[in-house]
């Protein structure tokens, strides 16, 4: 059984192949051209690449969210478009998960986040147990300080990793020392085989998700929707 | 400054695209068809995708083994034919200290290993101490029950990764048991971005290799050559 799987959550394009237990293929773009340019030519190369075509494809997997509300909207609508023409079922991981699935870390805390501009990061805490991420924090839009005081609470080491964290580093440093660190630079964004992956398991275990309330969750209000409230209050 | 890094080391095949600090792109072809078939359109298409051309790389790395004697021989072939046609410098990196630097293992034992047949394993042990994977057993061909000697002598948890490693699986879980587990599937084969890291870097420091004097290491004999001094002795 075949899986495609696709994670557009930040700003990296990432697609993958996957079987029951084994990448057979992934590319990932990171570059700052749209999802829109990257997507389509991404899947169609590593097909080509594998020697196989869409058809042979069983399940489609996709990253739902949180992240880049563009970028989401374009992965989601391009692998719904992909289940419902070739009549295969589709499930939704989120993003922040499948990227703790990509860590490697086994005995430290792993912190995917992702810039959410406005002063916050998407974000959540997993701990590796019973050969599970389990959560220790739910993934959700949250101020850095108040992520890396839940950090400090659980008085473990921290290993994070997501999309250009720098502009976190100061913070991170000056609040978790050597408490809080980063996987290295070719593990820090996402990669789909962990959509694919996720995504193979829960259909195997739960079945599919129905396509037409398959959405993005992006875990907050998108800016026109925040404008639109607050000027209606 | 672009480097182009290709890792043939196993079955797999993985080009990346680096900079300084950043994956831009990674392709990784996990199939039965040979190297020959996959290099080539996997180099292409990873620039196509990345809107960029050969004329744009400046720096090749590729993984000088140990791994397949053929599947190594057609990546450096390949990546001298590159570097001498553009006339950029090139460095060669040990498949196996690539892929602990792929793993972002930093608390446990790294064991990177490959099937070497004639019941023995291309494999290594590295501890991440001070921002490196320091070497604990250098490469090299060995039995495997000697290199799990070796592990248990360090008393630390040994986590696995490399190609294929299943036929492996229960002589590892006796011998250390809960001491020896495997990075989840979508992190145990070959990434070709740590090889470009690491060529980079190696590249800053100490500059290029001779490309006339740059050659596989394959850690051991040929069968051809094995069997040739076999037969003079």
């Amino acid at each position: 059984m075949l899986t495609l799987s696709i994670d557009t959550s930040t700003l990296t394009c990432s697609v993958a192949v996957t079987d029951e237990e084994k990448l057979l293929g992934q590319q990932v773009i990171n570059t700052k051209s749209t999802h829109s340019q990257k997507l389509l030519p991404c899947i169609h190369s590593l097909l080509e690449n594998l020697n196989i075509t869409l058809k042979d494809i069983d399940l489609i997997g996709v990253a739902k969210g949180p992240g880049s509300f563009t970028g989401l909207r374009i992965g989601m609508a391009t692998a719904k478009g992909l289940a419902f023409g070739l009549n295969i079922p589709i499930v939704g991981i989120c993003s922040l998960k499948a990227l703790a699935y990509s860590s490697n870390v086994f005995e430290n805390l792993v912190v995917p986040i992702f810039n959410a501009r406005r002063n916050q990061v998407y974000g959540a805490i997993y701990s590796y147990e019973q050969d599970l991420y389990t959560e220790k924090l739910a993934p959700q839009s949250i101020k850095l300080e108040e992520l890396l005081d839940k950090i400090l609470y659980l008085e473990k080491k921290a290993v994070f990793l997501g999309d250009y964290l720098e502009s976190f580093d100061s913070q991170i440093q000056n609040e978790l020392g050597e408490k809080g660190f980063y996987v290295l630079p070719q593990n820090l964004t996402p990669r789909a085989s962990s959509v694919g992956f996720l995504a193979y398991n829960y259909f195997k275990d739960k079945g599919e998700d129905n396509i037409s309330n398959l959405n993005v969750e992006y875990l907050r209000l998108a800016e026109a929707q925040r404008k639109l409230l607050a000027s209606k209050s």
